[in-house]
């Protein structure tokens, strides 16, 4: 047993040492890279990726994999087994191997494509690619096959026991309860916003300044820099090679320091919960990062939204930009209305904390629409015609263009379906993990007295230590005690748009 | 035939691919990872490393590239064919794969006391790496065989071609009429020196500038950053992927900012090497880089001494630092002697260019001595003698300890053996180089005009696109006609120190 066990180890190993070097790659592509360079940075990836494939799909692995007897394991080691299991033989393995090559080139083909359509607001040339993508995932979800849902294999792929049935239950929570209250706020304290913006704009922005404050804020917040990085990318992003290797980027604007800075306070949510992952899964690999993608965007909108967005963090706000670009006539609660700004247009990574669940349920049901039957051929005009009569009847606006519309996202040309849904619930995760957090002590406190480490440690002793070890139905039982429960998430917007829009004073 | 160099192509794609990636795992170790992921970075480069090693090192492999019938191949494909044997099976099957990875970790090890040893002035505690160093060494150069000096096959591995007998004639000449020159020039234009330094000290040199300037600089001198970049490490160094991606580094010291401008000059030779070779070896992987150190070396210290310190390049530095940083009371010819400090003083890296060659004579002597008798047992004290002896010597200085003597270099920690030569041919080769240029066209002018791109074309025409086609004996031979003369090199350096530090005005 011990000598299988030793064998998976060093399978794993090579695995873990592939995928340390692609990730690198990557993030050298997005961070430093010189433009003539991709070419070859991506003849590199797609060679190390197909040794990676190999690593795993054949069968002497299989063999291997499937002749461990796992009860006689640990319960680390069960959950490595059954999780391997799981990636590569209940999908890796299931779609032939010259389709996935197949696949891989139609994704780099078509998020090229995507850009330039985006760019000339030409859904026309993109139309083909996204039809094969489409197909291209239909006869995977075949292969790999469904038990309620052809949709939930690709929910699940994100969110671990995601379903269309528990997801709907929460996205029917936001049309009823949240969909009414946005569109009373619209209009609201639109005079006093942009005069503080006004005021905003009188300053300069140095982009070498941002960098020290940015700097600064993510280290407030926790992130170790010993172990880790804080670069610059076009889009921002965290990626990890292992809890003393994060690296993380934000984005910089000259004319909009906000904007860097919320970037940071997100991706520095994703970037602790890699940093406080226990180091007893290090050498696992495949339960070194965190969970899923739901519990990551948690993390991350924990810290963007309900901490960085707190009217108590409106004081670190003005403290930083008092100290660093000397502004010195915006009132504490002014920066409480402007880092909370109600804004309802078309643009998803655009939108604020309140709006932003709405654009998620609008891609939510066009993709359990493409996918809840495999055999019916998709319209791509009906799509885009579905999209904005979902923004005229949940935002109440209408897209004029396709840009504005349904090509606003590189997700799909990226291959990503089953992707969005995890973005609003990661925002619902995050306002259960705040109510279970005030039982145990004062948040509004600790933010006012910068105590992040308080904050940091109740995640890493009730999420971010496990890895990805428990899945987010289980983490959620642990930190909260209870089951999943989206009615935080509508009190919790509720509440607090409620008092900042809505209530005379 | 056309089959077996189809599969011979799969093998070195694999092989780019892994050294693509253990390349960038070494530049983000050196240029921006966080202190505590070294031990990740290095587990993955040592998987990396082993898996390469498999890749090439094995009967298939071998059988495969000794099938392949070379009288059908062209020159291209002969030369991959040749260079692969060369350095696949004359080399690293030669050495068993357990010695192989045994000697890595010795050096991963050495590496780490030799910079402990140097910090703390103890040639003991290293003492005994670096017998196991020169023993392993010694055991490899039996395992691959010699003709004439066991010595050769170290120096052949850093310099194709380079001989003891070879070297020899050449470290004879620099002993005997660059030495006692060395000697007459000691103590001249001290006062001079110290007052423009001391003009230059009283300017503040922001690392933030310091940054703009080298970029300019770079860019003057012909580097294109659409295929590189430049960033920042301890150690400035120059590496590639491939013609299209070239990396390099410089230092910025906030009180010396021409030893930032020197680094980058330097680097950026070597950087433009890489960018000017011929597209058609890209794929060959084998030919694609520059043909061997003492090359390189040749292109970075032709741009760091030949170019970077002749006496119409001065204009360019008094322009960038008066541009940059307001310096104005410093004059052209103020700026030659500055860029020329003549220096007797014991570490190597910050030699001027005229005593450089004697650092590089004592190491010489030394490793010569080291390897002549494979059976004879090197007293480590000796070593440490014969260093201060010979400094004595060439230089007129008796280092004082170990950190301005035997401990100051890294390569041996390194395994680098064979290595130090290839500096002061470099050096030679650039003086021959000069002297070919110079029978084309006015050099003085061009650097004066800044037309650097038509030095970069000549460089390119006669040396650079070859990549590692040629040898560096047909290099020379292409470039200037004839065949190394070192008395180009003596003459070249007798003049201008003679000029700068003899003449009387």
């Amino acid at each position: 047993m011990q000598d299988k066990m030793k064998k998976l180890y060093e399978k794993i190993e090579i695995d873990a040492a592939y995928s340390h070097a692609m990730t690198l790659l990557s993030w050298d592509l997005e961070t430093q890279a010189a433009k003539e360079s991709v070419e070859g940075i991506s003849k590199t990836l797609s060679i190390l990726s197909k040794l990676s494939y190999d690593n795993y799909v054949n069968e002497d692995f299989k063999n291997l994999l499937y002749s461990i007897e796992v009860d006689k394991l640990d319960e680390v080691e069960k959950k490595i087994v059954e999780k391997l299991k799981k990636a590569v033989f209940e999908k890796m393995e299931k779609i032939p191997a010259d389709e996935y090559s197949e696949y891989v080139k139609l994704i780099a083909e078509a998020s090229s494509v995507w850009e330039r359509a985006k760019n000339e607001n030409n859904y026309e040339i993109f139309k083909p690619y996204l039809k094969k993508l489409i197909d291209t995932n239909k006869r995977f979800i075949t292969y790999r096959g469904y038990k309620e849902h052809p949709y939930d294999v690709l929910l699940d792929d994100n969110e671990t026991e995601l379903t269309v049935s528990y997801a709907d239950t929460f996205f029917k929570l936001l049309k009823e309860e949240l969909g009414p209250f946005i569109l009373k706020i619209k209009g609201k304290k639109e005079k006093e916003l942009k005069d503080i913006k006004a005021k905003l704009s009188k300053y300069k922005f140095d982009i070498e300044i941002q960098k020290k404050l940015n700097k600064e804020l993510a280290q407030i917040l926790g992130f170790d820099f010993s172990k880790g990085v804080l670069a610059e990318s076009e889009h921002p992003f965290t990626t990890e090679f292992n809890n003393k290797d994060v690296r993380f980027t934000t984005h910089y604007y000259e004319n909009d320091v906000l904007s860097g800075i919320y970037s940071t306070v997100h991706e520095t949510g994703h970037a602790i919960y890699e940093q406080q992952i226990d180091d007893k899964y290090n050498d696992t690999h495949v339960l070194s990062g965190g969970t899923t993608m739901g519990i990551h965007e948690a993390q991350s909108r924990f810290y963007e939204n309900v901490i960085g967005k707190h009217e108590k963090f409106a004081i670190l706000i003005k403290d930083l930009l008092q100290k660093y670009f000397g502004v010195n006539d915006i009132s504490e609660k002014e920066y409480i209305l402007l880092i909370n700004e109600y804004k309802t247009q078309f643009i998803r990574i655009e939108a604020d904390e309140l709006t932003y669940p709405m654009h998620v349920l609008v891609r939510y049901e066009i993709e359990k629409y493409i996918f809840e039957d495999l055999k019916r051929e998709i319209d791509l005009d009906d799509l885009s015609k579905m999209w904005d009569d979902m923004y005229e009847k949940y935002l109440g606006i209408r897209p004029k263009d396709y840009v504005n519309g349904i090509l606003q996202d590189s997700h799909w040309s990226g291959g990503l379906f089953g992707y969005f849904p995890s973005y609003a619930l990661g925002s619902a995760y995050a306002s259960q993990m705040y109510e279970a957090m005030s039982k145990k002590f004062d948040v509004a406190q600790m933010i006012e007295q910068r105590n992040f480490a308080k904050i940091n440690e109740f995640l890493k002793e009730y999420i971010h230590k496990y890895g990805s070890f428990k899945t987010p139905k289980e983490l959620i039982k642990i930190f909260s005690g209870e089951d999943f429960n989206p009615q935080y998430y509508i009190n919790y917007l509720k509440d607090k748009f409620t008092k900042i829009y809505l209530s005379e004073e």
